[in-house]
């Protein structure tokens, strides 16, 4: 049945659902013997194959069945990035239930309230979790079985979780006899809260065909190029936006996936990518941070390394730089959010930037790119009006496409599209190409005298000098021109800067209006659960900060 | 309304269906600085680009509409590869009418039957086809207009054609005030009839969103990748199943594009590789034969080319070393149909295959190679069982996924499908790592003693020798075995060969009772529409053919 009366003639082509199930059987089939290597909570390595990982897919959707689960049920998993995380991203998908990963850095408060609001049926979670599971299984009132994710003998001798399962347990005593269902391809797929900084965190709930477009789109040789000849580590954890969808690309590629569990530590990360010829990985800048700072204190190389995706958040250029020029790994800028399944836009270079100067190419590179095809963006006014694209003009930035949200599971938040656009709450420019540059958090932007000052070009100018370790810019209540920026720094251990040495150092960088009002250096700054600052919980603390100048 | 009852959560992504319009769209807003370049009719280079084949399109779409060309209307193409055919591929299919592109090279009196069976309203065609179009257009009975893709000048003073339009008329004469309707992505896009050996060719009617999804596949890096970063000419005609698809994915890629028109003699190619820097191109083996040849006479080199695919038949080995090894330049051998949109399997190696010394390398290359992510792939034997995948057992091939057919265009051949799987007419193997070689077509395999003789194979060895330029393996019937292999041979000009000399040259490349009994010398062999050997011509020619064996 057509929603559209005005096409009378179909195509006649096979109707084909397009379904998560059939990443894992083509994996299988035209990549089985390819390896999946993850390091474990209890710190060994272990290896197997695609094969392998579809084998104990099916047989834990066999499980699932048994246990009741239904289609359109969700089971939840608090788990780190590891095989097994990825045989129940198939398995719970792939059977029809809705696979709902939850951050495991949430209050576990908030835990509970979302395992409450997704009404979970079952709830799956690494050995790490095990205290956080005991403490709010009491209140997870939907959910009719608990499993831990590990071998018979690592069980806990008791628990406080009634009947705690063993997934080792429940994959030995199932078949893998095991037939995937076809589903209607819109079928709710996974589900994922976004970490709100106000309010309750909010669900948001991908489609198999979501997924599946997302995962051609995101594979594409201008987007994050995954073939079957990369080996990819995806830093960013698959309980944060399905790890950027890698576990479902890199089996439509056929790439070998290596995953790094709970060790994120620089000296781990870096182990593991030379001893697994690493080529390809993607995270938040906070952990390319650590591994940096490992790597260059202890003079080390990356051998295989040639390209990281940094998301979440822009990623300071001087980070940009050290991965370029000091270790000669290509760094792609990419854009999106958990509402965007995650992308929006990839920062690759296009033929006729080839010949620019190399000063020009890391300008552009700084952006956040160009949008995958699939994926549409605007910026407008505080009227909704389309603003012009010269790289200058700020605007609200709006997205629509086949894997961006139509609203929040169960209604949260009423109706959030704009026209039929989703309001990203980025602050942007674009340029005559098209490439995207996200210059503040709309909540963030600073309003001085009725103009926008960009707060993370302020921060990135700040950790730029070498002194500083971390830099927040917000701002704060001025009697003349509204807001003017207060900047709010961490420096680096043993590291000397005083504020007028910091703020000349923004001369010539930046407009001399936009230079911040004030510095002041504190010892840590407020980190959310994934890896952000927290500019609000900084705004909060310094509402009633008298800047010098007022 | 979904049509899996058993499916009750659905996702909360936004509706998008997949369009072809969007691919011209987002072509214009990221890479509209991007040209397109042509050899016209008239052999001068046009230049412009994606803004200005964006804006044209939509000229055209609006003119459609004014001529009363409604959503599911069928309008015909009689044109080469060039930058109006392009328009017309969008403003067709964009408008939601469905492009019907018709292959010149038919007998005018199967050119009129497509026509009428296909209730074309409006056919668009070349200077190179008036004679053509002149000579049909009285019995084109559903045609209600006939428009030549020239400007005012090029008009024929006067012409058969009653109320002849010009295209750059058409375009003057419109506005680009348009806006590309939303359709069913289900709605019928695109026709293409298959030019059967036997029987009337039969139509193949594509939808939007197979059109989409092939131009995703396809485009993967580890299909054709086509990125931004290529340059792409297509010899493949956009009369022949869209080009392989290249009109579309160029522009998903925003990949400069290159249109060779109708000079596809060697010459003309590699001006125009060179002119234009091409860094990758697609065409059968007819065409790579002229152009080396062309190249090795004149001791030319390629420039910028890097890799050509080669479809539509076989690409013998020695063909693909003359490339390889002669000229730096690789070959990816993909296999299709008509009726697959037409992208089955390509064949770039993995990173497993990287260690592999290059004779074992150079044998995988020879092979169609694996499916892209969509299509799915089995040999059956003639119980329908499937056979296994181990390189040696030769089967019926069967396919599906999103972009094959469900059924020809008004029902013709009936029920094509064989348990929801589509036959191919191919015979094959399937290896271990799933790499798919045709061996032969069902009806071209000759049946000796109860065993299958692959005549690709016997053909590969024969244009293998110096002296053959072409060659062409048919059963004949024979007393004891059935059925025995014939060899029928063109010679290079000026080259000799006896018949003892080239079946000796069978010695030690193939089981002795796979060798020919015996060998025709001929000038030239039968050549269809779109440039294969018509084997069937070939069969019923030599049917009384008496072996020296018999």
């Amino acid at each position: 049945m057509s929603p559209y009366p005005n096409s009378p003639l179909m195509g006649q082509m096979m109707h084909q659902p397009l379904l998560i199930s059939s990443l894992i059987r083509h994996a299988d089939r035209y990549f089985g013997d390819t390896e999946i290597v993850s390091r474990r909570v209890e710190g060994d390595i272990h290896r197997y194959t695609y094969r392998d990982c579809h084998r104990r897919a099916r047989q834990m959707a066999r499980t699932l069945g048994e246990f009741g689960v239904q289609i359109g049920d969700r089971v939840a998993t608090l788990a780190w990035n590891g095989y097994r995380h990825m045989e129940l991203y198939y398995a719970i998908s792939g059977s029809g239930a809705v696979l709902h990963t939850i951050n495991p850095r949430l209050h576990p408060e908030q835990v509970a309230y979302i395992v409450n609001h997704a009404q979970d049926h079952y709830l799956f979670f690494d050995l790490t979790f095990l205290p956080l599971v005991e403490a709010i299984a009491a209140s997870c009132d939907t959910v009719k079985g608990f499993v831990l994710m590990c071998e018979r003998d690592r069980m806990p001798a008791d628990s406080t979780i009634p009947d705690l399962l063993c997934y080792e347990d429940l994959i030995r005593w199932s078949s893998d006899d095991y037939e995937w269902p076809q589903l209607d391809e819109n079928a709710a797929s996974s589900l994922c809260y976004t970490s709100g900084t106000t309010g309750n965190p909010k669900g948001v709930l991908y489609s198999h065909r979501s997924t599946i477009l997302h995962s051609y789109a995101s594979a594409m040789p201008d987007a994050l190029a995954v073939s079957s000849r990369e080996v990819v580590l995806p830093v960013v954890p698959m309980f944060h936006v399905n790890a950027w969808g890698l576990p479902y690309s890199a089996a439509l590629a056929g790439a070998k996936l290596v995953f790094p569990g709970p060790a994120l530590d620089g000296r781990s990360l870096h182990d593991l990518f030379e001893q697994e010829q690493v080529t390809f990985s993607a995270g938040v800048p906070t952990v390319w941070n650590g591994l940096l700072a490992h790597v260059n204190q202890n003079e080390l190389r990356f051998s295989s390394l040639r390209r990281v995706v940094v998301g979440g958040s822009a990623c300071p250029p001087a980070m940009m730089n050290a991965f370029r020029i000091g270790h000669g790994v290509d760094v792609v800028h990419a854009w999106g959010m958990t509402e965007m399944s995650p992308l929006g836009t990839v920062c690759t270079l296009q033929s006729r930037h080839e010949a620019l100067p190399e000063e020009r190419k890391s300008a552009i590179l700084q952006k956040q790119g160009h949008v995958v095809f699939g994926v549409e963006i605007k910026i407008v006014d505080d009227e909704g009006n389309a603003l012009p694209w010269d790289g200058e003009t700020r605007g609200s930035l709006l997205a629509k496409g086949a894997w961006v949200i139509n609203g929040y599971f169960r209604g949260e938040g009423g109706d959030v599209l704009q026209d039929g656009w989703f309001p990203t709450g980025d602050v942007a420019t674009i340029d005559a190409d098209g490439y995207l540059q996200i210059t503040d958090r709309t909540k963030d932007v600073i309003k001085s005298g009725g103009e926008w000052i960009g707060s993370i070009d302020l921060e990135n100018i700040a950790v730029a000098h070498p002194a500083v370790q971390q830099a927040a810019c917000i701002g704060v209540s001025h009697p003349k021109w509204d807001e003017r920026p207060l900047l709010v720094v961490v420096k680096k251990p043993g590291a000397a800067v005083s504020k007028d040495e910091l703020l000349a150092f923004y001369d010539g960088r930046i407009a001399k209006w936009w230079t911040p009002d004030d510095v002041v250096f504190v010892d840590a700054l407020p980190i959310g659960a994934t890896g952000k600052i927290l500019k609000n919980r900084i705004r909060e603390q310094y509402r009633d900060y008298r800047l010098p100048t007022a």
